[in-house]
């Protein structure tokens, strides 16, 4: 399957990034670009972006790049560092794999404000299964 | 302040939280407790318990137990582990403070299944600044 | 073979460990427990005890523990916190198992120094293998 | 005082590193490169690069560049990840900023080796103090 049918897949089904809004813009092999508006939803009782949303937002990116060789890929490690407070209307995360092995996979992830300020980093791990995504499911 | 009014404050303003049904349960120095229902809000493309969604639930009782000395904690570095697929009507997470100074704190978070299986283990880290957390704000 | 059998073999032929004066107290089953002196080997040039030999005795108090059931692990990754500069006579490691499937295992470090004090924490990852411990080799 | 005193500072003073054969090749501000030959004391009881002999590098390199503003900069947190087996004569790690504040550094750390193969990548977390680095000491 190509990545846009995995894309397309991931847009349907991953109702949890959808109820926070959040947009794969574009899916290639080993790369992944995702987008989340900053809005109530999205902060802390600081009213800046919330932790667990720049995660997520991360973390749609991260899922894509991996799962997009076709073969389900499953989430086993993150770290995530905080550099700077998320603000302006949105955030963009940009996932790219840094190795990739029979079993297992490792993304570095990059999330930047609309200005282009990064304003966290996010490693994850992968452990690669051989079951084909389900994208006619 | 208290740790219920900052259990209070937590649950009125931070929207991210409860967008995603996370409640928090016990609130005290240095410990916090939350649950989050297991629906169509938070599942992946897969059905299982999304990491961001886990992660969110963990991130709230972190959140929770490193403000709850009544100064304003901001987290700077997380590492989750995904043991096992969350599954069952809702998650629980734990946060337990492991270390403080006047600058830093550690906390360990054990995010378990209805039945009690561990799903998830998330440490965190936070960088304590002077100002009160703004319960009356 | 025992976990006696394979604490031999890394005490053998861990060289690394050795050459840093490394010892592995206790094996059993998914724990175990090392101590490192602290001398002129151990220390940054701040003198107090090197983030590198703190990390190098938990690491094998981890590799223990994770090979203890006589199939080979292989560290993926590992994070570690450190809470207070590490001084006295000796620091000790103790590798605990929190998870493991056939695939992966999680292992959680607490490091303390010779009053018990907690110096860091460490949480490290395994793939394992099917591949015997080459205990007799 | 400049990157090259704090060259020669850690190069005379971490006595760990030293013990380890690690050097210091490169230094400039946020930035630094090392090298660590691969012989019995930097091996595992498989006989490959021991995941600490690696992480004592990495560890270097990002010890250098976080102290290299000429302030003192104390590591609170890294993660690391391996991604294959470090083998051949030597291994070298480059050290990069990734972001600063007054209060905390966030740096990225690559292992490779002598055929440019990536090893592992090491993400590492300073708090900053407002003391000199004692180059003068």
């Amino acid at each position: 399957m190509s990545p846009d049918q995995i894309k397309a897949f991931i847009a349907e089904h991953d109702t949890f990034a959808r109820h926070l809004d959040i947009e794969l813009l574009e899916l290639r092999q080993g790369f992944a670009r995702a987008r989340m508006p900053l809005d109530a939803r999205h902060v802390n009782a600081l009213k800046i972006a919330h932790g667990g949303a720049i995660f997520a937002l991360a973390d749609l990116a991260f899922a894509a790049a991996s799962n997009s060789h076709g073969t389900v890929a499953v989430a086993v490690n993150v770290s995530i560092t905080y550099h700077t407070a998320g603000t302006g209307p949105h955030l963009e995360a940009e996932a790219r794999e840094i190795h990739r092995n029979f079993k297992l996979g490792s993304y570095e992830v990059r999330i930047t404000d609309a200005e282009g300020q990064l304003v966290a980093t996010f490693n994850g791990l992968v452990y690669r299964k051989k079951d084909a995504v389900p994208v006619g499911g």
